[in-house]
C-alpha cells in the first residue's frame, strides 16, 4: 500500500506517519488488510528525525499542480491531506489562504481525477465552518457560515470532496476537527493557538497570555485521539459513508476556566499563575464564533471517539514532553 | 449607474434588463437613488431584440479572466450574476459545470476584488445546495447538503460570495431560488426543465412528460416574482444584512398533482390529458432531492415576497405567451 502524506512535517502529520509505521497496515477499498510499504511524506519544509525505509520526504509547493503530477500516481492508494495555513494566516493573508487551503485541495482533487483509480482520501476540516447564531449543541444538520476566509476555504473544500466521492472520483472523508490541544513547540498563527499555550507554556515555566474569557467555550481533542480518528476515518468503508463524506467528529466540550482548573489540579498554583489575562478582540472574534459543543450523532454510530478528562490530556502532554525550565 | 448582467440571454437575464431599463434607477452603495445609465449585457450568446441605447450587448467565455478584464471596471457600480449552466448539464459535464458555475464566479469576484472598489453584487443560488434527511419544512439553518454537482457549485459560490463581503470585496448578496415556472420557450437540460414543460407544452397543443411522482411537492416561484426580488435583493442596504449573505426564498410549495389540478381548472381536461406520466430515475433522484418547503424567515423579513396560487402563475404565463396550436 502506497499513502501519501501531505502537511507531513507539521505536528499532526508527523505523528500520523509514526502511528501508520507503528501499525504496518491499512485496509484498502476493497476490504483487504495491506502492508504499508510506502509514505509520501510532503510539505514545504522536509519531514526530518523519521528514519524509515518506507518512509520518502517531498518537499514542495502543495498548490503547483505539476508538483502533485509528480507526487500522486494511479500507484497511489491513500491520501490523507493535512497540508493547510492555519485560520489568523488565511484571515491575514487571503490569497495564501485561497492558494494552500482551497487551491491546492481542488488541484490534487483534479490531479486525481484525472487518473481514474479512486483512491482513499483522509482529511481534516474544522469546526471553523460553523458560525452565527448556534444552539449550545451543535447538531449535524447545522448551516455551515463560516466567519473567517479559513472556515470559508474548509467548507468549500468539504463540498469539493463531498461531490468527488458522489462521483466515483476519490473515496474521500472529510473529519471535521475540534482544536487540537495541547500541541507541543511554539504558538502558531491559528486563533487557537492560545488553547495549547495556557498549558504549555506555564508548564515549561513561561507565561501565557489567555486572549479570550474564561467562560469561552472551547470544544477539544487530544493529538492522540486525533491520529486514532484520522486512522479510524480511513478505515471506514465506503457502505458506511452513505450519509455523507462530511462529518463532524465527537470531542471534549470544555470552558477556558475548567481547562486552567485542570492544569491547577494536576501540576498546581505556581504554574497557573503564569497564565496573563488579556483579552484580544481579533482572536476573541473568530474563536467566539465556532461552537463549543457539538451532538457528534453521525461520527459517534461510526465509531470515532473522544477525550473524556481534560486532565488526563494534560497527562498525556507531560508524559510525552516533560517540562523544561519549570 | 453602470450595471453588469452576466447571463443576460437568458430567460432571467433578459426579463430582469426589461424591468432595469423600465424602472430606470436603482439604489448605490450610499443608499442614493441613481440614474441607470449603461447596462452591460453579457453572455456567450448575443443579447437580441432589446433596442435600448442603454445597452450594451457583449460576448464572450465568462470563465475566462481576460474576458472579465475587458468586462468589469471601477466604473461598474452593481454586477447581477446570473450565468450558470443548469443542474443537468452540469451533472452530464462536470468539466463544463465547474468552469461556469463555479470558477467564472470566482474570478469575476477575483476581478473585481483586485479594483477594490466594492460593487454591488446579486447572483442566484438555488435550493439545490439541499439534500440528504430533510424535514418537511426547511428552515434557515439547514445544513447543505448537495446531491449534485449543481448544488455543490452553487454552495461554493455562497461561501465565497460571503466572505469577499465579509472581507469587503464586494457587496453581495445571493437569493437561493426556487423553481422558476413557467419558462417559455423550449424543455433545457435542467432536472426541474419537466415544471415548466408539464403547464407549457399541453397549453400549446403538445405532449409532455412528467418524470416525477404526482406527490413530488416542487418549491416555485413566478419569473416576475424572481425579477422583483432580485431587483428587492440589490436595493437592500448593507446594514440590512447582518444576518447573513445568502438568503433562502419564500416561494410556493405545491404537489405536481396540485399544479396539474390548477392546469385543469384554467385551461381544461383536454389540455391536461396532453401530459403523459413517465418516471425517469435520473431527474427523480435530482428533483427528489430538493426540499418542497421552506419557512424563509430570514427573506421574509428582509420583504422578498412569494407567489400565492398556482392558477395565477398559469393565468401569468398564458397573457404574456397566448397559447398557439392548441
Amino acid at each position: 500500500m502506497n499513502i501519501l502524506v501531505t502537511g507531513a512535517a507539521g505536528f499532526l502529520g508527523r505523528r500520523l506517519i509514526e502511528a501508520l509505521l507503528q501499525r504496518g497496515s491499512l485496509t484498502d477499498r476493497q476490504g483487504v488488510k495491506q502492508i504499508i510499504r510506502r509514505i509520501v511524506a510532503f510539505d514545504v519544509v522536509p519531514l526530518s528525525g523519521i528514519e524509515d525505509e518506507r518512509v520518502q520526504v517531498v518537499c514542495g509547493d502543495i498548490a503547483d499542480p505539476h508538483v502533485l503530477k509528480g507526487l500522486v500516481s494511479a500507484e497511489t492508494d491513500s491520501v490523507f491531506h493535512l497540508a493547510a495555513v492555519v485560520s489568523s494566516q488565511a484571515e491575514q493573508d487571503f490569497e495564501l489562504g485561497m492558494r494552500i487551503n482551497f487551491a491546492a485541495t481542488h488541484n490534487l482533487l483534479e490531479r486525481i481525477r484525472s487518473l481514474g483509480h479512486c483512491p482513499k482520501w483522509v482529511m481534516t476540516s474544522s469546526v471553523a465552518v460553523f458560525g452565527g447564531q448556534l444552539p449550545a449543541q451543535v447538531e449535524d444538520d447545522q448551516v455551515w457560515a463560516p466567519q473567517s476566509s479559513y472556515g470559508t476555504q474548509k467548507a468549500m473544500n468539504d463540498l469539493l470532496l463531498a461531490d468527488y466521492s458522489r462521483r466515483g472520483f476519490v473515496d474521500g472523508r472529510s473529519l471535521r476537527m475540534p482544536t487540537i490541544v495541547v500541541r507541543p513547540g511554539k504558538p502558531n498563527l491559528a486563533a487557537s493557538s492560545f488553547a495549547s499555550g495556557i498549558i504549555r507554556e506555564p508548564l515549561n515555566g513561561q507565561e501565557s497570555v489567555c486572549p479570550v474569557p474564561l467562560e469561552t467555550r472551547l470544544w477539544l481533542m487530544s493529538p492522540a485521539q486525533a491520529i486514532t480518528n484520522l486512522i479510524h476515518g480511513h478505515e471506514l468503508t465506503d457502505e458506511q459513508l452513505k450519509a455523507g463524506r462530511v462529518i463532524n467528529m465527537p470531542g471534549l466540550s470544555i470552558t477556558v476556566e475548567d481547562m486552567i482548573g485542570a492544569l491547577r489540579r494536576t501540576a498546581g498554583d505556581a504554574v497557573v499563575s503564569r497564565i496573563r489575562l488579556e483579552r484580544n478582540p481579533a482572536i476573541e472574534k473568530i474563536v467566539g464564533s465556532w461552537p463549543g459543543s457539538f451532538t457528534a450523532r453521525y461520527a459517534k454510530g461510526l465509531g470515532f471517539t473522544a477525550d473524556h478528562d481534560f486532565a488526563d490530556v494534560i497527562g498525556q502532554f507531560i508524559a510525552e514532553y516533560p517540562p523544561q525550565g519549570a
